[in-house]
């Protein structure tokens, strides 16, 4: 019996405990894809209580919380932090088999020492521990950066943003973890929603030009990806319902864009044409800038109305799809690769049913610009667990290349969430070791070092080719 | 090496061992979903052998028995039922992995004491043995259930049902166990079935009541559900193809009854209409009378039809299906919820591949009325084996609160299959045991206890608020 | 810790050693469907290196080699076979979790006595070996087959094949392995591809007759059929997008076929409909004809257009697709079950999100004829490796009857990938040896035997009942 997450952590294997100990764990971190705002890292903030830290806002936690019956007072409502960090213990401690039951252990290890159990009974002892440390020098967000051992940071960006933080953090050499923006155009490509033209409009003032047609968003996104590449973004981001194929003439497409200026309704099938115009673009824009392009797909967004409507959208309320057609997505790829060859790709659905079609799509695409130029992006969100990022290894393993996997990424607006890599790794070195003492591969730690190592963090450098600070 | 199906049966680790002798094992069964006849409850039924209980209305082992190559003669044809027993035999002999093996050996077990493996070799001695018991004092239908230690059973009931055998039951204080109703009112749904309007006639009758529109049918339904109701039925249950959602008008779903009511064919679409009035309807009424809505889908029926000629439905000719947008089902409970809030709801799908999509799908609609007030529904049907409820309860404590699962039910046609409640209990204190025994939870027998006691019984009492016998 | 790939590769339990070596390892291969030329066969071909061998034409490893960012110039293009070669051997050296790294080495183990690991290090050592094996005697085509104990094969011809190679086989008693044509006659019902009018044209030929209707394609196809059986063909494959059904009149699928003849384009529902009246006649000949029918779908393929313009079909551009509805594929059979029984038939989807589904689906349609009469084939293609054979035969094991299983067969264009089939059984045994030593079946070989026996090769020899040579 394996002592509880202590040191050896899902290291059931010797293999395991050295594929972890002596290479995963002396990696730095890229955290490629995540939601912290750059103007918290700059301002280096602090957190009163854990409350804050933990529960301000994530709807990981707030789900879970209300799965158990919890009342939303206890969760986003009027309750003090005390009393919802107790709501919290009491929930989380019986959290079997939920990943956020390993997340928060770890990072009460990892960034307050407490190697104890969290549960109803131990709320007040963590709830003072935490608070004090919070209070102690180096408990800022660019602390528990720093603590992380965070090497690169690509936070999520909208085309109209300024990037005045990145500029400061990049200008301050006192901070060593490289902080990229990272382009997120969804606002621009969304037609259906009621405010895209109020977006088009702030998107014409960023772009300092006039937008009276497709053809001038188009050239106002570029003149803002020209302006986010010299600010060292190199990785763009789409969330997509499914990944849309409707190709359409310029004309169509202009027609529909005049039709939702004019304050008219478009249809699902305008609305899939317009997309499809658009994703042909970034395509073949990211190309040129030499880009990455991540594509997450897969989700229903915003299906309590009446939640949203008082906690607006990322809020806990969102599920896995299941109508995301490979026909389309396979015809998506295909056009961009003919027109001009993919750029660097990286497909996520939030279905793991889909896991292996991604898996065989990949290499349909792949080039000698890169190792595993189109890949299966890490097991995300609702497939972050251990079941999840499991099946997602080894999926991509039977019907790929592992050795060429870019890795983890948090995905978090929480700054104590780094332990995740962590989580990662293990499972990741679990797997392997599992595989070498069942006789499936050679216990040859050269190249089986090099594989955790590359996967931890040097493929994802070699990948994405971010300008180093 | 585990002796084969000892009272370790499934327990690999230790703290598997506690938890279901310590725990699971002293827990009565609460059986909220299945397909007993309370006529033969009250009757007190008995079996002249063991192939009129095993074989008389089993379809699971009907279908075991055609994939091996049996004849339909063995199998609902003219052989004896000592020919039909020893096909069985024979072929459940072979019948490794398949659940129906388990089954079987746990019933022959825990009802009629024998410890061997039954094939075609044994067949006579089991034949002869179980016969002889059946033959015995408590080997009738309450006998068997009593055996079983069952708290409560709900059966499956329609609309027109007069509840008499409920009735009775309830007012019988010799018998321990609680029969309660439960509300299926699949024909009052299923306008594209050309029987339609005949049920309707009787539901009129039921209901004492004229049924010229819609609307009547509405009224009828309330006046039955209140009967139901009355009579102690708290728990609804809908056999759906999908989860349908086209809204349409009151005029437009009232022309669609009218058009059928003539005798005219109504489309796809106009089918898709009603159902979903009818839906909408049930959720609202559920929620106004504090019963849980249970919804199964995922299923095509009697793909068979020159056997569906012969033995009509139910009888092993069904299949999974794998058309079931979330779209709609998001967007049918999203139309509940805003209206009135949803009442309890199960979500139960026959396609394994939806089981991540309803567990973030619960996540959406939670509420303090209960703990999981959304339910995944247990692993259902073709589901119902060692793999399917392993993936079902890993899933659901992934994505979601597995402490406040409702667990097991038995589904069954049989008074013999109380056992599959043991065979779930063993294989959730197997998966729990791993974890823990893996140290991805403390051996906290304290907490691990409650969780166990909760799945296995105490949280379907608290959630469906049976009225007590 | 297991040694790396020795004798017990894979076989965990002392179950699953006996059952492999006593039993699995004894049978011979009845491989009943690949893609091997027989004219190759029947030539006796020897290859100059082991990239041709390799190399030459298997797509699976350009896969590989391309996801690991290898230049094309290494994989088809003009590079010398040893450049080839030791790209190649660096990448499969560190192609952890792959199918291929297994083959790989069991070829290596089995036909070349080579027992070290290939990577980078050991490219040149390999090279040599495996080309100096190749120039010994037995080193060629026929020798191969020999080595490697085959009873059966099947190759995958055009119903305009001569069958040549396939006479001259039958008829030469030097060589003991029976080599069968199948029937795959995809080119008369894909009528949406452009050359399909000048494949009729030589189906017209090769009937002696002329084709001017749909009728007309059917008495020539009938006559094809007729042919295929006089040379010991018993055994048809359908590569399929999906199994459609969009059944139309007669007088419709004429009007279909006209319009084609015309030079017209087809829509999507004609295609649709002209697919479905082809399969339906297929169904209701292999029945007449006692053969097999074997429907492989759920492929995309050539979706790299920049790549099939230089390098054709089936050169590692095809992926899974995710769209194959169940109401279509469960009318097509019903349909066919209705009018005249369905033939034996075998479903292959190369999504295994379906697997469950087809398992249930084959379990409507069942027979007397023969022991799991409609099967869930073997894990195909994308799926044919350690996790997706285990799922294929665990789903199949808990939903159906897997001691009724044909198992195994290649699907292979290389006369080295026989060790697939010890892989497979090596797996099978796997799975019964857990099952066993978790006392969830009995130690009992005599019936564990006969079930491995069976999957190995006796099921199929009965299931198929080719006549031998």
């Amino acid at each position: 019996m394996q002592a509880f997450m202590d040191k050896d952590f899902l290291l059931n294997t010797e293999t395991a405990r050295v594929l972890y100990h002596d290479y995963a764990a002396q990696c730095p971190i890229i955290d490629y894809h995540c939601h912290l705002a750059p103007q918290q890292i700059w301002d280096d903030v602090r957190y009163e209580n854990i409350t804050q830290v933990w529960l301000g806002g994530d709807h990981y936690k707030w789900r879970l919380m209300r799965c158990a019956g919890v009342d939303e007072y206890y969760i986003t409502g009027g309750a003090s932090d005390y009393e919802k960090f107790c709501k919290w213990a009491e929930v989380v401690g019986k959290g079997i088999g939920n990943p956020l039951y390993h997340w928060t252990h770890l990072e009460l290890q990892r960034f307050f020492g407490y190697h104890g159990v969290l549960s109803a009974k131990t709320a007040d002892e963590v709830w003072s521990l935490c608070n004090a440390k919070l209070a102690e020098a180096g408990y800022t967000s660019r602390g528990l950066i720093a603590m992380s051992n965070v090497e690169t940071i690509c936070t999520t960006d909208d085309p109209i943003d300024t990037l005045e933080w990145h500029k400061k953090l990049l200008a301050d050499d006192s901070f060593k973890t490289n902080v990229l923006p990272a382009w997120r155009p969804d606002k621009a490509v969304n037609i259906e929603k009621p405010d895209f033209m109020d977006y088009i409009a702030k998107l014409a003032a960023a772009a300092e030009m006039e937008i009276k047609s497709f053809a001038d968003v188009k050239v106002a996104l570029a003149k803002r990806m020209a302006y986010f590449h010299e600010n060292n973004c190199r990785l763009s981001d789409h969330g997509l319902n499914y990944v849309v194929f409707e190709p359409a003439s310029d004309e169509t497409v202009e027609a529909i864009f005049a039709k939702k200026a004019a304050g008219e309704t478009v249809t699902d099938m305008e609305v899939a044409q317009y997309k499809t115009a658009c994703m042909l673009f970034f395509g073949e824009e990211y190309k040129k800038l030499d880009w990455t392009m991540q594509l997450h797909y897969g989700c229903r967004r915003d299906n309590n109305q009446r939640q949203y409507a008082i906690l607006g959208p990322d809020t806990g309320y969102d599920t896995i799809n299941n109508y995301a057609p490979v026909d389309q997505m396979a015809a998506y790829l295909g056009a961009v690769e003919v027109k001009c060859g993919l750029p660097r790709t990286i497909l996520y659905s939030l279905n793991p049913a889909d896991d292996q079609a991604i898996d065989t799509l990949c290499g349909c695409f792949q080039g000698p610009e890169a190792v595993s130029k189109i890949q299966h992006g890490s097991a995300w969100w609702f497939n972050d667990h251990f079941t999840g990022m499991t099946n997602q290894l080894s999926s991509l393993a039977s019907l790929g290349y592992l050795a060429g996997f870019v890795g983890m990424l948090t995905d978090s607006r929480s700054f104590l969430s780094y332990p995740r890599h962590e989580y990662f790794r293990r499972i990741l070195c679990r797997l392997l070791g599992e595989w070498v003492e069942d006789g499936r591969f050679p216990q040859d730690y050269d190249i089986l070092g090099e594989i955790v190592k590359g996967i931890s963090c040097s493929n994802a450098r070699n990948y994405f080719k971010f300008p180093t600070k």
